[in-house]
């Protein structure tokens, strides 16, 4: 039996609740059969889409509402594991139900600590949220000194928080409690709700948002997984992407990896951080293997009939 | 050592995320001095002002812009137990951390069964979210026939949901594990996610609100809790509430308990429900205890200093 870590993209859930719903009913039948190969499972998501909604909406709700309050990013992101999370056990408890297997699903709420002196906190470069005009945009950093806007794309003016590392997950110990007792645990949603530890010793949400492919990683590592799989759209990772050269890869070392890295081969935001997440925790500690698949092909993945190992 | 399972008033949780977490920090203290004492605690909340706020976010927010679905009730109250789970598991950290005790907090996303067939379904008559006019209630009303709408209070007319009885927790086994190692479980936020059994008897969200005190009394039985703590504004139950003759209850049996509902010395929809709830729990089997306190008493409670017993 392994434990195995997976990595949902946020995009691969949709933009409403309805297609969050039917995409996570498709996707069930594929996460619940490496259970069904005698696996332990563990699942993390991304959240852009949804905590940029969920901001979205209190953001415009706020302006025309007093009702409303303004709500800031670490709070989203925590609702938005509370909505991804329910739909994620329901939808993996049908398919459970269907194969008559007696397995329990469970969200647990995850904060997940980043170094307040990470560089990344200097150079704010995800975009989130709604666009403003610059008159607009200059006007919200002057009401508050601590938000960053910048242009984003000709589109307008855009918040820019910081992307800071992941460092230890302060619920790990739960996590780790309900996986031993054969739980499928949901957690580190949206890469986690970014904290620091401030000058007492507490937690404190910041306004930033951790990449869901390294926060994966780091729970892999500290629950000490034998495979972290990173689901996406595309079967394999390949070189030469797009040209007529393209080459999927099936096995490569984290040596190899790393040369394709840095030849530039990967695009940065996309399979980029899925190829470095991969390789952090392929060499975190011996006999740890990384895989990059479609997310209907994770089964066969497992028996290595698709998808990039990274060893 | 008891296992003692805490109602926490959604209304006794503020209007805006500054609001809540400075209200969680003053009740933290009361909350971990249970631990102190030896205590095992699990903890529910109610989430009225807070899943009404991200329905009005949603409703707004959705009439303006096309990047922002609707969102249904069950949805809502996911998302409400992610954000006030979130701050009672940073502040109850934080004053363990001040404390120097080990202990962990961790929200697990509740989903309760309901019964389809239950009668509130038939009469719903728990007002949510936004107001609206006779006008736009009756348009609302045509195009989604699932959708009822009253006149509330002379303020305007509000959607009405049903508020169904709790049967079963689907989480219940994660909350039991958790509990048993010594966690701090953050459960059965709002009442829990509604759902009911579908003809293949897979879990289906509906739009209602479960009574959070009812809530807490069926969590407390099904994970046989020794104490139900229901956590209010008021140090005690009391009859003849505000006349002359107020009395302060400190110990009553159930007997006395539900002469009391009959007579109708407690007022619906506030002291009504939470007494019910304590007498549902109480005799539920023999020797559980249920008692109404004011959240700052709590400890003085537990060594029957304040608050009303119900044996």
């Amino acid at each position: 039996m392994s434990r195995i870590v997976i990595a949902l993209g946020g995009n691969a859930l949709g933009n409403s609740p309805e297609e969050q719903q039917r995409m996570i009913e498709n996707a069930a039948p594929s996460l619940v059969s490496l259970i069904e190969q005698g696996h332990e499972i563990i699942i993390s998501h991304g959240n852009g889409p949804q905590v940029g909604m969920i901001n979205l909406a209190f953001d415009i709700a706020s302006a025309k509402s007093e009702k409303v309050p303004k709500m800031e990013l670490p709070e989203c992101t925590a609702m938005s594991q509370g909505y991804i999370g329910y739909h994620l056990q329901k939808g993996i408890k049908k398919e459970l139900h269907r194969q008559g297997m007696p397995w329990q699903a469970a969200t647990v709420i995850t904060q997940m600590i980043v170094d307040k002196n990470d560089p990344a906190f200097l150079n704010p470069s995800k975009p989130i949220g709604s666009f403003y005009t610059e008159n607009e945009a200059k006007k919200i950093m002057e009401e508050d000194k601590s938000i960053v806007m910048k242009e984003d794309s000709g589109r307008g003016y855009r918040q820019m928080v910081a992307s800071p590392k992941p460092i230890d997950i302060v619920e790990r110990e739960s996590i780790i409690k309900l996986l031993d007792s054969e739980f499928i645990v949901i957690a580190c949603g949206g890469g986690g709700i970014p904290v620091i530890l401030d000058e007492n010793g507490d937690y404190k949400g910041v306004a930033a948002v951790i990449d869901k492919d390294y926060a994966t990683a780091k729970l892999a590592e500290l629950v000490d997984a034998d495979y972290l799989f990173i689901l996406t759209a595309v079967d394999y990772v390949a070189i030469n992407y797009c040209t007529p050269e393209q080459q999927n890869l099936t096995e490569i070392t984290v040596k190899e990896a790393k040369n394709y890295c840095e030849e530039g081969q990967f695009a940065a935001g996309s399979m980029r951080p899925k190829v470095e997440a991969a390789i952090a925790f392929a060499e975190s500690k011996k006999g740890r293997t990384a895989v990059i698949a479609s997310l209907e092909k994770a089964p066969l993945a497992m028996m290595g009939k698709s998808g990039t190992k990274i060893v």
